[in-house]
């Protein structure tokens, strides 16, 4: 710290009133785990006052309202917009208190008012069937965060700094949580925050020395490890350690202010300078007791400081009279008496401490992001478009003229687009977002490092070699109204599998919250896919994030597998105008044929799938057959068949059709793109075999139609967990998805082939293996497969 | 380092000939990544010898076997036990050159000879359809660590080092990998290392200072936060950085001879005195060039040092003739004509630098676990049979008794068994484990810790908040041959999907490799699961891993679901003593009704599935409905509804049948558990409605039965990602999982039941809404839903 640090900042009066709003927080978060009834201890504390289930986590409770509580001091005191992030979520009874007591709590919920009535509800509603969540859930005003799943809370917290110079977040990380991969890589974040640009993290570890059952590892390292840990992580640790609360509000008081002044001074360093170097930014470790303030023992066992201070840390107290008698001495160890009026609101001189208005974290606006969000500006995507003279005649990237269009989109929105890669966007080919942008960086250079994608403090590209933080950071950036777009290998998208779970659970509930306006979706390109693992082999080969996909919500997931560039385009527009959505984007990086001009491409999107009449010789009749497709590899390959069958039985009737919305396919009931029964009917016949080649894994087909009339005619082909190191034909031979495997499909499936199509069921093996002969002697495919086109009139 | 530190350890003589050897490397790294023809350049270089698709990764493979290389000098010095784990295993040219070398190559694989024919051979198949992988992948001799996904080297590393006192294991953490979440908290894994019960970890960071397209992170902090990073971690790290071979050797050639006395002196000073505390176990950070020795600069852009080294250097090296001298000028630089003789054969004298025999890292047993794999000495699990007197009578924990029997074969094999769980051990209800073992731990401790589970350097039981470290460490262990068991929420099994999956595909791959023998399965038991909720709400429900578990081959996946204690003792048993599968058990921890005595329990397990006749009254003749149920919860419910059914319709004829062994349901020809679809039909019949109450996600069900021939009288219930708080009545409401859905499921789908059961579908509609009230009023379920017992005769 500098000559200018403050000490003892607290007065007398000062420090009492803080200690007694925090004794409120306190006693609401001990009220919240155990009362129904009684709520301000006017009479003797009965077993009917308690609840008959107690649940709910005290353990860190004490500890993040001590933080908010002095948060509440600093915003008042540099009138600073902060919001607040508990990392340990399920600490909620920490943070609903001081929600609380600052009024919001009542405003949105008129029916847990501020007076005895208000909290009585308030404390029954808690951990409650149909009430209030034990975690700080998208019920909870002002979060962003629920931490139901921890890990992330650092990166939400920088996501929500990103773009927003004026914002202070502050991150509560629990020090069980700071064990956790996600987190241990996310303190790195400050190598991508710039000071000009960006707001401030303030992260706040939190020691309170214990997990469930365990102590921490960090609470049990040696200072100086500590210490070096945390500054090798790029950050001025200021330790605020102890336990008794006058010295704690001192301590506190003084290194937050101090923390802020910092953050100030670097900032206006950077800014009044023009000079977005990396500065090392304060943070503090709190180091106090688990359950501080709560039971020291419980029948014998230590409670506070230990791990039993966990969950609930009189769990008889219903039942026993000891412990009841005991509950009874700690909650009015708070004196309830002194810190609430006789209807039950918090008297006025406490009242006075909370800032007003959307200053209070848990009304600031940037925790509902929604409000503060703008429609993006997006260029035409049109604009992009891939010229098609014929289907299937002309090959082209799909993903780079995507980067085109994001590179305009970056223009067009400096200030709330941001896009996110683990240092795979040139890799995935959307490159030329690097013409708008540099790639966002704040560590040392060297001279060559710019060569393909500038580095910069400015840059709006965000690489790091963490799907965890990146996914992080994009979700905090969503969270608080702005808008992004994440590109990653398929493979490994399911690094961040249980992320998605958690952000698609929270769009879920939040959409269901009037209050919450609704936020730019999550768009998620996987890209590098399957079907193109030329050498990565095995290990890269994994199309089941869909599978995970399709087990959230139906009001949140959205499923697209565009067939070529245009279809991307016009899928793409669509996903970032959209909103409370996670839009999964399946399309591959490399070359690969082109079908749909922008006209047919805006047209067969909108339907979501939709019969490709110059692929299609069925015109004006029932087919024999039908060919779908769905991704780009299958279609190409299903395109292929047709050819090959409509050469060896002109006569067949083939329909071909294309999917792009993958939840077209499911029912009305069950997903809203779901197609009504009829015009699947229509679309894939009541009787007719159907052939039909997948993207993914095949059963997600299956899992997608099994209600359909014409479910038990339809085959379904994907990758079937087969490969190595494959040329691409290799591969989807192996798996079956090829032209010749689906050739023979058709031969077996339509009555009346099987005998005149022997022989060409022969010719299909003999060429799948010429096809293979030729891989494995050059380890290239055949010119004739690469060099395939739709050559049928 | 100490007085005794070494400097400048090689003599003239031995610093060429090591430059020599890793001149070979280099050679054979380039070599793979473009020759098809000409291995040793006896002719000037033509297009025809370089492959048509030039595929691998040249940027980490020269410093990978530099250190090999190294190693190899200490190996031979020391006579250490070693093995090496590549990090940035997609630098396997970098593994595989050394491998080669050292003879195991040819050994195992005969046709790669140690000739010129072999090393066309071997360069021809590398990152070629049907050869050799470009990652470390199974068929690598030596790796137990493929490196397709990153994040993982550490603490596979550690999970290898673990009770293997005389293992030194090297493992190269790209800086890359290095910012994975994963990597960076596995770092703190030497808190759990014990000196004298357990071998060495060195890691060895290289920053060679580029990923793909972008610097990383921790080559561009400055050396004192990186060192201060790395001593926070608790590691001494020793830096050997340049360019300049020479100095290069010397430096590498000092340092490593340094750390490997240091971690013998630690080792000795920790056994000679029994003193297991935790040291600061030495590390090295390795600064060189990315690409090193390659090409400086390619048509004007830098590619040595630069992000351009990663893949190809060269990649028009067949097309374009300067390209193509660059290349031969490159390869000659290694001069191959010293080092192979005649014949193609390393010469003599550099042969001899590689250690013999089982010294060779490639040929090192413990990287091929399964030859030193023992049994597990396991008790009889009959010993833990919760007593049954009749069926659904008595409630008792499941996981408890699963707890002592873990208990007991932790005893019985005090060596070669762990128990894994992220701090959740005694929340999951296995905390008899701690009778036998504490929990591993060499940090800080506090008189308090113990309560509840001594922590002690000698435990067995793993903890940390952390899933991927802990599924990492018990990778490694098994990887080396020994045996494991890992407890987790089911919600956060997500959390390692990606390693779930990567780890399956290695076993997949192993399976057919010959060489390999077997290793122990993999052990996981899925609790907390999504039916007990009480209050940690919607984020801690999704019991979604199973779709992802039947993505991956059915050679190695098995999934047990099973009803109750005795079940899963008889499945526990199962599973511990098998090989080369996944083993994944859902069962929650809570109390629940138990159903079968250990006889029954075993034949029930053993079957997979089968009919309750207790709970069937179709005895002599087909049912009017089959009740299915998989997993505990839906177990019950199922009965409750058969129960209602049974007393409101006492002619219907239900057979009840539950489902331990997931795949019993899918075909035979689609895993090897699959039922006939005779014996699937003989139970489930070929046109009786079926009700099946499942735990999952219900569209599991259909994916694994739609092409059994009854399906479409298949009526799934399961978890539809309703919930928030809950009582765990009110949650199987909200989803339909309950008695009385069930109950009206049977009414709607049993022809003539409709009219009849009118009144009853009321009864039941009523008894839910009262179900619900009461949950709501008391946040409890009613005592009459809580006591429920099976009461049929």
């Amino acid at each position: 710290m500098d000559t200018n640090t403050i000490n003892d900042p607290l007065s007398q009066q000062e420090l009492e009133q803080l200690h007694a709003w925090w004794r409120a927080c306190n006693y609401l978060a001990a009220g919240m785990i155990y009362l129904r009834d009684n709520p301000l201890l006017r009479e003797p504390l009965k077993p009917e006052h308690i609840k008959a289930r107690l649940l709910g986590h005290w353990g860190s409770s004490p500890g993040l309202s001590f933080v908010y509580t002095h948060l509440n001091r600093v915003i008042n005191r540099y009138d600073l917009d902060a919001i607040f992030i508990a990392g340990p979520g399920h600490g909620a009874p920490g943070v609903l208190g001081p929600v609380y007591l600052e009024g919001t709590y009542s405003e949105i919920y008129p029916n847990k008012a501020e007076d005895e009535e208000g909290m009585q509800r308030f404390f029954r509603a808690f951990s409650f069937p149909g009430g209030i969540g034990s975690h700080c859930t998208p019920e909870t005003p002002g979060s962003i965060h629920e931490g139901g799943e921890l890990g992330y809370s650092l990166s939400h917290a920088f996501g929500a700094a990103f773009d927003n110079p004026d914002l202070l977040v502050t991150v509560m990380i629990g020090d069980g949580e700071a064990e956790t991969g996600p987190l241990a890589t996310a303190w790195h974040a400050n190598k991508f925050l710039n000071p000009i640009r960006d707001g401030a993290v303030l992260p706040v570890l939190h020691l309170n020395g214990y997990k469930i059952n365990n102590p921490t590892v960090l609470a049990r390292i040696d200072h100086a490890e500590l210490e070096a840990l945390l500054k090798g992580y790029g950050w001025t640790p200021y330790f605020v350690e102890g336990d008794d609360p006058q010295q704690m509000h001192q301590k506190m008081a003084a290194t937050l202010e101090n923390c802020i002044r910092e953050i100030r001074q670097i900032q206006a360093e950077a800014r009044d300078n023009n000079r977005p170097q990396r500065p090392r930014w304060p943070m503090i470790v709190l180091r106090s007791p688990k359950g501080w303030t709560g039971p020291k023992e419980v029948d014998g066992h230590q409670v506070e400081g230990s791990w039993r201070a966990h969950q609930v840390p009189l769990p008889q107290a219903r039942d026993d009279a000891k412990q009841r008698k005991q509950l009874e001495t700690w909650l009015r160890s708070y004196k309830p008496e002194e810190l609430f009026d006789e209807q039950g609101t918090l008297i006025p001189e406490l009242r006075a401490l909370a800032p007003r208005g959307i200053r209070r974290m848990s009304a600031n606006p940037h925790a509902n992001g929604g409000v503060l969000r703008r429609d993006l500006r997006l260029p035409s995507f049109r604009d992009y478009a891939v010229e098609i003279k014929r289907p299937g005649a002309t090959l082209a990237g799909n993903t780079f003229p995507l980067g085109q269009m994001l590179r305009d989109i970056l223009r067009a929105n400096p200030h709330n687009f941001r896009v996110f890669g683990p240092d795979e966007t040139s890799s995935n080919k959307l490159q030329a977002v690097y013409e708008a942008s540099g790639k966002t960086w704040l560590a040392g250079t060297l001279p060559q490092d710019d060569d393909g994608g500038e580095l910069s403090p400015d840059g709006r590209v965000m690489e790091l070699l963490s799907e965890h933080t990146l996914e992080g950071w994009l979700e905090g950036y969503l969270l608080t109204g702005r808008h992004g777009f994440f590109s990653t290998y398929e493979a490994f998208v399911h690094v961040i599998d249980s992320m998605f779970n958690q952000h698609a659970k929270w769009l879920d509930i939040a959409e269901d919250i009037p209050w919450r306006a609704p936020i730019a979706s999550l768009n998620l390109l996987i890209t590098s896919t399957v079907w193109r693992q030329d050498h990565n082999g095995f290990t890269h080969q994994d199309p089941g994030f869909l599978d995970l996909v399709v087990n959230k919500s139906p009001s949140v997931t959205r499923i697209y597998l565009p067939p070529d560039v245009n279809c991307l385009l016009s899928v793409a527009d669509h996903c970032l105008r959209s909103r409370n959505d996670v839009n999964v984007i399946v399309a591959d990086k490399q070359q690969h044929l082109q079908y749909l001009d922008m006209d047919a491409a805006v047209r067969h999107c909108t339907k979501g799938l939709g019969i490709w009449d110059w692929a299609s010789n069925d015109q004006g009749g029932e087919p024999d057959v039908v060919m779908a497709a769905c991704g780009d590899i299958p279609t190409k390959e299903a395109l292929a068949a047709v050819q090959l069958l409509r050469e060896h039985f002109p006569l067949l009737k083939i329909r071909f059709i294309n999917v792009v919305d993958l939840y077209t396919l499911s029912g009305e009931s069950e997903h809203p793109h779901g197609l009504s029964d009829r015009d699947f009917d229509s679309l894939f016949t009541c009787n007719r075999p159907i052939i039909f080649n997948f993207h993914g894994y095949p059963w997600l087909i299956h899992r997608l139609t099994y209600r359909r009339t014409n479910h038990s005619n339809l085959h379904v082909r994907g990758y079937k967990e087969k490969g190595n190191i494959n040329t691409p034909m290799d591969l989807a031979i192996e798996n079956e998805i090829d032209r010749f495997s689906l050739t023979i499909d058709v031969i077996n499936r339509v009555p009346g082939l099987l005998v005149s199509g022997a022989h060409v069921k022969e010719k299909m093996r003999d060429l799948q293996i010429d096809c293979r002969n030729y891989a494995y002697e050059y380890g290239i495919d055949k010119p004739e497969i690469n060099d395939w086109r739709w050559s049928m009139d």
